[in-house]
């Protein structure tokens, strides 16, 4: 295992540390919970978003910590869920009597623990709303969760909600514009290698040299099957295809296309992809009004990219382009 | 080989087709030429700043053409140095009258063909200035230069400048702030992995499973030594210590302390590195007035950091502070 770390226990706390030096005007890191926190949280009269689920996603969830986006964050271990106590932690830091609304991707372990906690949060008085994603068109049932994964999705509703709460709207209302950024986008990944956690040491999986595996998780976990190495312009066609047919995409309409990068695949193989991406949508009349290009959900160190469609309307773009300030992803202000 | 591109000798035009249709708002791209050009570039009255290298290094340059950075870039093939003729074109587009600084790598045929470039413009009446970036302290005379290479603190280099030229200052003064950014900032780079090179198909260099390459330029070539693999801390302390030593930082002194990643290394492990050079600074009394971690001056897929500390003054800060709108750069705008 070839990694930049110091003991494979620290990784996480380490890199927390590391954001916390390096964000501070932003976010603020307790590292006995194991959150990171929005700088000027809670806000008044503002909603609390939270999210959070294994580390080796970044920058998700924690380089999504600042204005116009999430409040707080709560990392687990390396692709292990957070525990109910983080989130509570998280949900008491960000309610400011607005409420909270908890951001979930759908795997089991993520999804448990949210419940836990909101049943813990609303206890103690808290309203909490919560939201579960599950764009991944490749499988249902896999072996991490039951029914449809949540991937890049993820990312695009954090954005786009978090710039709805900033406007002071209810917690029914983020909720509500929550599921409906859901409904409307649909992912699906390919990994050209696997990636090593650090306590396995070894690479989650084994991939021939002339293979890929289609349909991938963000952990490494199978995907549609496994199939021969193919072209930019092919990978990209056997992504893009599933998620047209599932989302009922069609002539005339409008989206925002999401290339992720896996962690490694360099920016110009991204662009590769971006170009094909945009060529087949073009030629179906499906017009791309925003994109975003580049590492913002990832598994690591593993190669390969993820596609998301997400279908726009004038709310989902007006809450797109709105200001956000965050370590990851900063514009407007 | 694994990678998401189609024909080999087509990764730099459907990469630069990508971008096009990426940014279409803030970037050109000139298919022909060969180059990036900031969408309302000539800009009256403002110096036009141009850089340039082989690809591979993204989002370097390209990524950096926008308000506040570059008016273009001229992207060679992969590892491979652009043409005199890119570097001309780019030149006649940026320049408004006011003259264009040319940032330049030292890497023997960047530093050729630039200069014969600036020859060609200048005939035509174009006023050129140039600074060559040498800031890599692993190495004097390398295999593809003469002194030393011109690494990280380019990036940097390319904010600061672009800030100043974005006040209509003329090129005298903007050609000699680069000067004075190029003079305060060091980097050392380490590669835990090589990198593949798309039209060679296979591994630019071999390590060991044990090994590392310290001192590693942005192209694979050889640094100061190989060593065994070792800690975080251990592998930060190695990077920083010759660049404090060779820029002389002394105690109570301010920095900006920039983390890159060579593309194949998580951003986890970056914030590690991070977390463990604030410890050290914090140690000599060195203060991290602003910072930069990610994946910004890249090696493909390598596996791999670099370090570069650039001494900040009031002048330096003023101008990395300053409003920038590009791909992969955005702050204050």
């Amino acid at each position: 295992m070839k990694k930049l770390i110091n003991k494979r226990e620290d990784v996480v706390k380490e890199s927390l540390e590391g954001m916390a030096a390096a964000y501070p005007e932003l976010i603020s890191v307790d590292l006995e919970q194991q959150i990171i926190v929005r700088k000027d949280a809670p806000i008044k009269n503002k909603v609390g978003i939270i999210s959070g689920g294994g580390s080796g996603h970044e920058p998700m969830h924690g380089g999504y910590v600042g204005y116009g986006m999430l409040d707080a964050a709560c990392p687990g271990a390396v692709f292990t869920s957070p525990v109910p106590d983080q989130m509570l932690a998280a949900s008491r830091a960000v309610n400011s009597g607005a409420g909270v609304l908890h951001i979930i991707k759908n795997y089991t372990g993520d999804v448990m623990n949210f419940e836990m906690a909101a049943e813990l949060g609303s206890a103690e008085g808290i309203n909490i709303a919560n939201v579960v994603t599950n764009d991944d068109v490749a499988v249902t049932d896999s072996l991490y969760t039951a029914g449809r994964r949540g991937v890049g999705v993820t990312v695009l509703l954090e954005k786009i909600v978090g710039g709805l709460a900033e406007t002071g709207a209810p917690l029914e209302q983020v909720a509500a514009l929550a599921h409906k950024v859901n409904e409307q986008g649909r992912s699906m990944g390919v990994a050209l290698t696997s990636c090593t956690v650090p306590a396995a040491g070894k690479p989650t999986f084994e991939l021939g040299e002339d293979e890929m595996e289609l349909g991938i998780g963000i952990h490494g976990e199978p995907g549609r099957r496994r199939v021969k190495l193919a072209s930019a312009a092919e990978v990209t066609a056997m992504l893009v295809q599933p998620i047209i047919e599932d989302l009922g995409l069609k002539s005339g309409e409008q989206v925002l296309a999401f290339v992720n990068g896996m962690g490694g695949t360099p920016l110009i193989e991204l662009f590769v992809v971006y170009d094909a991406l945009n060529r087949i949508l073009k030629g179906k009349n499906i017009s791309i009004a925003r994109n975003l290009v580049g590492n913002y959900i990832t598994s690591l160190e593993m190669a390969g990219c993820s596609i998301t469609l997400l279908r726009l309307d004038d709310e989902l773009i007006k809450y797109w382009d709105a200001p956000v300030l965050t370590p990851a992803l900063r514009w407007g202000r």
